[in-house]
């Protein structure tokens, strides 16, 4: 196969068959095909777009290209949910174990944060002890115990994509929606499931910035994985203000673990249940009683017990992480919030410590936002909008502007 | 300067600036920016083209990756021409010790033949003995002692291109017109000349398939060239029969030197006159008369002399080169010539070994096609339409079915 001419078939508005494009993927994870031949055809792609079936046949291509998790003969049905990510959206946290209460198995794979967008990876790892690396053996054992795990994608799992997510980083290549599909979608089809729920956000707090866009994501996504021979769902869900009323890694950690003790805010309890319920045998109201009758609660203490970690002090968990600094934010005026937009806050919270500039980059577990108040709730002068958690003084000045920006209350 | 966002200000339409392209192609030249990101930049440019004011910036910044060539201040004119490649033109042989006859020097500095298209280079080194590698220093004594040198690119002549267009050619990013104009003006303007004629050519044989693309070609880059302070003319010129009777190496110095010595096909002859116009002060009947009266002859027999080649084997070089096989292609009917295709005459050629199907490949000097009919022309059944010199049966037999499709005789 001459790539420059798969290049250049592409750049003219081709359609490129199946095994073009396993043999692209194949040579590219190989390292046969540089990097500067991949780059040229993302961006061939970036413009000319793909197909349906070329978007399926990237999807399987990649996901092919390393290990699918493995499972006994007569194993139960295994479900997951995917968020396109959002700010201050912890619903894995409660909803893997929820989905746990009943007969199904939930291997979920993570990521980390990236941008303004957090990681549930992160997040779990402020759980002294969490150990998010498990290898498949021992995921396979605690599904098998407790039917449910929270952990990293590992070295065998799509290594295509790593790659050329990497690629994609550094040129240019990341806004393609058939290469965002097949990024998403061979990951978690990997996980060899039977039901998958996607999340799919728009908003200033999300990578798509209109309901129209993340439709047209849902759909794509899932119509690669019903082509698949996964049963795919999906919601789309505005992503304008941050979701509950914290931001950060231990802060969200500590506003799940409420929730998952029958609190919670109710925008996170509602997406959580609606997710849910698309992927789970039991009904919503049998999932939301999970909720408060203690079901859900003690599987995340199993689920945190299982993987090393201290589930001792998870209802004190922003004291085990303490940020030095706490600032309320006053409210300039008596009003209605109009506005606590969430891309501004997440770009906040990345200032703060709390997510990544670049991969690899430390995150700081103790920074964030905490109760933060809701469109549409009347405030009186001086009344704080929301609490900053802050390492430095410096950081807590450099977002303060951010926030008068992010935070708007009408008379 | 974050090179990532720059490939995406281009992806998304923006201009960028004489400082953002300077700094992309030194970082490129010098190595600093990966070929992953600058064949995905390509690919944008691919996509999004280039305004004036970037493509003469591109042109600028390649020809600044390296040296010009550098005159004594009271030096003569510096003049030159290029095409952008035809089947059978032959002519830089007859133009630039033609152009000598008069107080001009021509630096000409050409390239090696790729795909169906030859090169002056090899064709020049088909001579016995002839070195197109001079330094600059030799190729400066030469032009002062007989006004023209005939020399290939040197090292220190436009990295920025050398390394730009390998990269192209395997990224499928070659059929960009900003991209070409910079590369090949890049390459011309760093002779630092006074005057340029370009031969700009359409139709099957050549890149350029309607005149309507190569007028624009043509347009662009006379408007770089204009723009950086060296006056460009141009021709818009057909190739879609081959240039004069002859294509292969050795048997286009044949013409030529037929040419130089007064005879010659007429296509030739004019299109060689109609250019050397554009840029000689001397009038067009007088350079017709250099052709004729041994003046151009004489020179190119010094220029050949002065760079090392048998002088003494110019008249015999298809003994020198001789084919072990010459076929002669006979007319199916009687009637009249309406098509010799130049493109698939090409190709026929390349088949033959004339030409390169990738940079590096060696080239069959005596190898080609002879005594090639011209459109319009009658002939009797059986009648040559050329006849094919090929060192093996093999490729004889290869490309006898090619040239029943480039030859169609209308009764």
């Amino acid at each position: 196969m001459h790539i420059p001419t798969l290049i250049e078939r592409k750049r003219d508005g081709a359609e490129l068959s199946a095994s073009e494009i396993s043999a692209l993927i194949d040579g590219f994870t190989r390292g046969e095909i540089p990097d500067y031949q991949m780059s040229a055809l993302a961006m061939a792609i970036f413009f000319r777009g793909m197909t349906p079936n070329e978007t399926q046949n990237l999807t399987a291509a990649m996901m092919q290209s390393g290990r699918l998790l493995q499972y006994p003969a007569d194993s139960p049905p295994k479900v997951d949910k995917h968020s396109t990510g959002g700010i201050g959206d912890k619903v894995s946290l409660v909803l893997a174990p929820l989905l746990a209460c009943d007969e199904v198995w939930v291997p979920m794979i993570s990521g980390r944060g990236l941008g303004i967008t957090g990681g549930t990876l992160d997040k779990l790892e402020s759980i002294p002890g969490f150990n998010v690396n498990l290898d498949e053996r021992r995921a396979l054992q605690q599904l098998e115990k407790i039917g449910v795990c929270m952990i990293g994608q590992t070295a065998d799992i799509c290594p295509a994509d790593k790659k050329l997510y990497a690629l994609r980083d550094v040129t240019g290549t990341v806004p393609s929606q058939p290469l965002i599909v097949a990024s998403i979608m061979s990951k978690k089809l990997a996980e060899n499931l039977d039901q998958l729920v996607l999340d799919v956000k728009f908003g200033s707090g999300a990578f798509m910035k209109t309901r129209e866009e993340a439709a047209q994501l849902a759909e794509s996504m899932t119509n690669v994985g019903n082509g698949m021979g996964v049963k795919v769902s999906h919601l789309v869900s505005p992503m304008d203000e941050p979701l509950g009323h914290a931001v950060g890694n231990a802060l969200e950690v500590a506003e799940a673990v409420t929730t998952l003790q029958g609190g919670g805010p109710n925008d996170l309890i509602d997406l959580t249940l609606d997710l849910a319920a698309k992927v789970s045998m039991a009904p919503r109201d049998k999932l939301a009683r999970w909720l408060c009758d203690g079901n859900a609660w003690r599987k995340f203490i199993a689920l945190v017990e299982a993987q090393d970690g201290d589930a001792g002090v998870l209802e004190k968990i922003t004291s085990v992480h303490a940020a030095p600094i706490i600032w309320p934010l006053p409210a300039p005026r008596a009003g209605v919030i109009k506005r606590m937009d969430a891309g501004t806050i997440g770009r906040a919270a990345l200032f703060l410590g709390a997510g990544r500039a670049r991969a690899g980059d430390e995150v700081d577990f103790a920074v964030g936002f905490s109760r933060i108040k809701n469109v549409g709730e009347r405030v009186e002068p001086n009344e704080p909008l929301l609490f900053v958690h802050a390492r430095k003084e410096e950081t807590l000045a450099s977002v303060l502007p951010l926030l008068e920006q992010a935070c708007e209350v009408a008379e």
